[in-house]
């Protein structure tokens, strides 16, 4: 059983991976909930929404967010009224915030609404959201504190960012299916996806009792570097560990989850700085992670069951051999 | 000045023909809130919708509600995250329930609101809903109590009316518009169009200060009979006339305003009834009521102009003489 974690865009196209070669009772996805947000008085969600619309396969290749085949006569009827437009809602996708802004304010939890539209588009692992309470990504920037979607959208992540804050997320319970995720006796990795580390994944982290969990289970975290080539693979993670003062490398994610992590996959195109992660104690994995296709993202789901396994064998010797070895995931290139 | 009271369908029509020939300044068009609903948490003011849209010429000529050139993409998406679809909203209707809702929770009211959204719309003249206070018609039937919507949309008036209350209708206050258009000293008739007058009229007389006002300020009451030739020229006015016992035709019409109204503009069809309207000492004038092109609007319009300038020449005659005398509106076929 793996448990992935995960944020837009990088994270769901490797939750797809994962989704496409695991049966779905072993695979869990938790999704980052600290760029929720009200607007027009609808619950929108979007980190739950991209891994969503990719899971079920109808997301918009083209932008990332949304759903493909789009159209936008309510964003355009909305303006003729004199209403808000920065942040698109296209007429498909306005199915989803209406529908989970009605389901909310009648109690139901985000879990269980998240859970009934997976099952809806015929989703089969479980997507669940961090935390069923509101956690809220702050960045405060030179230009002031800023709610997420401020920074993310309407200013296009133009501020300079000094540092994030996840409002609430201290006090956060971890949703019920993260937690049976976190415990269940067959989990065998926990996979931190290429999603932005600060914005996608640190609100997840910052649950205490997430990293709790995390720690004292002692199952391998495998993370898979956002930053390639010395820039961000999509948005603007290599922006942000510039202006928080971090070198914009794999070096640059693996010393922010340093203490967190055994394994980190880094591109082919980072085969250089391989020892300087090994000398951060994190074992660095070289592998193409450039996802453009379903086979891409297939192939890197592969290689991270296999390290898990590896890993896995490593750490339970009383039950070793039985999982098949990896890969030689280092080949051809490392040969 | 004048004052328009409109439900649906008949109402927009002759709210337009008035648009069409009157300064905006001088035509108030009241509107009944009765049948809003709250519908997947967004405020839904179906009467206000019909007659915005119609006054703006962007209305489905089709079904008589929405928008013209509507999509629904947002309804299909709806259905596929097993969302509720008895009652069909377009992606452009969409965007006036979700900023008008939006607005409402932020503390604003239906008037202003309203009043925004014809002026975004190009509206000349004053929408106004009958009230910014709650009331909700409720139809009582032989299948029980029905919110109005499930009634006319979900139920499609099919269980029996046994009565029909104006939940909420005692206590409101007018709207601020109403109060003034009515209070106006230019204000020189009263028109009730031909909308369904237990559905659509019956909730704005209903507030008590509305029929205080009209019976205090003295203007001539001209209605028009949206019963033609025995039938509703839409909707459900006849069968509910027929299940409330009453007669179903002008004269029913006649009798359910009696007390209130002038002059009733009845239809052509209808010409053999005028003696006994005539009977209940409510002026019968007859003429083509259907309203099908903008031209049959505004001639029914102008008609209902120049009875006002008649009216008010007869009952204020210390300033006789200066306004236009009606046109022969029974000629050709009464000559």
């Amino acid at each position: 059983m793996f448990l992935a974690l995960a944020g837009g865009v990088g994270g769901a196209k490797l939750a797809t991976g994962l989704a496409n070669i695991l049966p779905g009772a072993d695979l869990t996805v938790v999704v980052n909930t600290g760029d929720d947000f009200e607007h027009l008085g609808l619950h929108i969600s979007p980190d739950i929404d991209t891994v969503m619309y990719n899971l079920a396969g109808i997301h918009n290749r083209a932008t990332g967010w949304g759903v493909q085949g789009e159209t936008w006569h309510f964003m355009r009827a909305l303006k003729a009224l004199g209403g808000e437009t920065w942040f698109q809602l296209g007429d498909r996708d306005l199915a989803t915030h209406v529908e989970r802004t009605r389901r909310l304010k009648s109690g139901e939890s985000l879990s269980a609404i998240t859970s009934d539209f997976c099952r809806a588009l015929g989703i089969p692992c479980s997507v669940v959201p961090m935390s069923d309470d509101r956690v809220r990504t702050i960045v405060h920037t030179d230009r002031g504190a800023l709610a997420f979607q401020d920074y993310f959208v309407r200013l296009r992540c133009e501020p300079r960012v000094l540092r994030i804050e996840c409002e609430g997320a201290e006090r956060a319970r971890m949703s019920a299916g993260l937690e049976a995720a976190l415990n269940h006796t067959r989990l065998q990795a926990v996979v931190i996806c290429p999603s932005n580390p600060f914005l996608s994944v640190a609100p997840i982290l910052a649950i205490s009792a997430v990293r709790a969990s995390l720690r004292s289970r002692g199952v391998p975290v495998i993370a898979v570097s956002p930053i390639v080539g010395g820039q961000a693979v999509k948005g603007p993670a290599g922006k942000i560990l510039k202006e928080l003062g971090q070198e914009v490398s794999c070096i640059g994610i693996a010393r922010y989850y340093q203490g967190m992590i055994d394994t980190l996959v880094i591109d082919d195109a980072d085969r250089s700085l391989a020892p300087s992660i090994d000398a951060l104690g994190i074992e660095p994995v070289i592998t193409d992670t450039i996802m453009r296709e379903t086979s891409d993202k297939e192939r890197l789901a592969k290689l991270i069951m296999a390290l898990a396994s590896k890993k896995s064998s490593a750490v339970t010797p009383e039950c070793p051999g039985t999982t098949p070895t990896p890969q030689d995931w280092r080949a051809p290139r490392d040969s």
